[in-house]
């Protein structure tokens, strides 16, 4: 492309995440972690090499999402979580900062990618919303690759079900952060200074059959616009729908001339005084990044400047409350 | 109730809509109004009464949502309009602005009254939004009234298919605004100060099966907050969607600091300007009332100090813009 496409900065950045709640520290072996960081760069290089291509910032967030989905590794499309009836119910939205442009699917269970069809619904039909087995055979009409329903089946989330079930009553007492939690997505800048967000789950193990979580709905797990940021959420589902906290996030910088930083910390802090917990992604039209979370970890990384960065848990002496949300570069 | 746990104002009030884009002027005939009217008045006053007895905001909207689900005139419960497979697909929302509290579910066929499974999604389960058919599966166990399929048809709706799929390609050129938009909705404050919004629809004619309008959004169609104010919009969803309208309208007015009237006309302009049209009700804390639209007419009426108003056009005068927002008292 020419340089004059290019926005002032012609800077281009991308973040990801792959779930706030990670297994505990005390679980997490050194193999295991080396396994969830080489899949994040894996992300990060897929989404990156499409930004240092001149490519835009939705195509970024694209294949960086794909691979995430692709990874078992992660509760988003093959890896996704076990709802209560012993099925996968999967939820994606994508969103463009530019026009506003924006595309969701849930309750999806036979294509392949999620973030796939989302952005089939944007860029297809007049809506933003499709949902059950109407947006699988939308998907199906629009090309995509479609599975068979075990696709999506790992031994991990088989057992992580079994144990969520076995402690009837309970609810969610036996599981760990990562199995209640777990979603991935990715934020990007691109050269010509258009914003964009993707998001994509599982939802929760043992989830209620048709439950439908924050991912999906825009201006909750999913928002973009280019005079704010670019959002991606992972946690309570609920709480950040309650809260509507990535839209939140860019109005908390228009109307409140908040900075990045301070606009993610504020409007997680909203959700966790309202009980919830969990993470997000960000980044903002100058390329400044911010990952915060209050959970014990979150599967994250970024790059920007040709540098990457990626890591799991909080940093020593990082406040839980604050979030790991410093720009890492 | 005691006196105590009255507000200071103690002021209660109503507001309700029951769409924007009405049958066009030309074409509403004084009988049609009539009978328009008649039903809007007769939701007032079953939500205005459950306000009178010291009923909650919740109950009211309640109240006044079922009424409109229940007659055929409007597009939500009986009388929903036709999908493209000509079938009925319901979507519904509510919310408490105490606790941020909030239920929805989108897709469902088979409940009689939508607005009363949100509400049971929101009081029985940890969740937001249930979809599809295990939304009514839910709503069965909770033990709501089922009715059969064509419950929700009426010949009107049917004919209103038949238009729009005979101007095929032409998308919705043949139809009406009520014929595209159509949604009902109430908002109210209690004696104690909470706000409560209900939003119900059946989408639009000839809609794609799945999709899913702003109405079950939390955020887009539907939202309420006691530091604001609560909020029910109708209208061409996906921009209600995109822009996060309800949110929108309620942090205008927190972080901004503008009335609630001014609030509502920036948060729906906002709507118009990406090309959208629609109106919405709103109340906040105080008992004020907007009501404004952007298209022809809108369904709606409002009650306060013992006061009914009611109309369906804009008022002579009025700017198509500004909408019709003054509160008419």
């Amino acid at each position: 492309m020419s340089e004059t496409r290019r926005s002032a900065t012609g800077r281009i950045a991308l973040a990801i995440h792959g779930g706030a709640g990670t297994i505990p520290r005390d679980r997490m072996t050194a193999d295991r972690a080396g396994r969830y960081e080489e899949a994040l760069e894996k992300a990060l290089k897929a989404g990156y090499e499409v930004l240092e291509h001149d490519g835009t910032s939705l195509d970024a967030v694209t294949a960086a999402v794909i691979v995430l989905e692709d990874s078992p590794l992660f509760n988003a499309g093959c890896g996704a979580v076990f709802n209560a009836a012993g099925k996968h119910e999967l939820d994606a939205a994508v969103m463009e900062g530019a026009g506003l442009r924006a595309g969701a699917v849930a309750g999806v269970r036979r294509v392949k990618n999620p973030v796939l069809a989302a952005r089939a619904v944007m860029e297809r039909t007049p809506h933003v919303m499709l949902i059950g087995s109407a947006a699988d055979a939308f998907a199906r009409r629009s090309g995509l690759e479609m599975v068979a329903r075990d696709y999506y089946s790992t031994p991990q989330r088989r057992a992580a079900l079994k144990r969520a079930q076995a402690a009837e009553g309970e609810a969610q007492a036996g599981m760990t952060e990562a199995e209640r939690h777990g979603t991935v997505g990715a934020v990007a800048l691109d050269a010509t200074g258009n914003l964009a967000a993707a998001t994509s789950t599982g939802g929760f193990t043992n989830k209620l059959p048709g439950r439908v979580g924050d991912s999906p709905v825009i201006g909750a797990g999913t928002y973009a616009d280019n005079r704010a940021c670019a959002v991606s959420g992972t946690g309570d589902g609920e709480y950040f729908i309650r809260r509507a906290l990535a839209y939140d996030l860019t109005v908390r910088m228009r109307y409140l001339d908040e900075p990045l930083d301070r606009a993610a910390d504020s409007a997680l802090q909203a959700v966790v005084e309202l009980g919830g917990s969990g993470g997000l992604v960000a980044i903002d039209a100058q390329g400044n990044i911010t990952m915060p979370f209050s959970t014990e970890g979150m599967y994250r990384g970024c790059v920007k400047d040709g540098k990457f960065a990626i890591d799991i848990f909080r940093r020593p002496g990082a406040s839980r409350h604050s979030g790991e949300n410093q720009d890492p570069f």
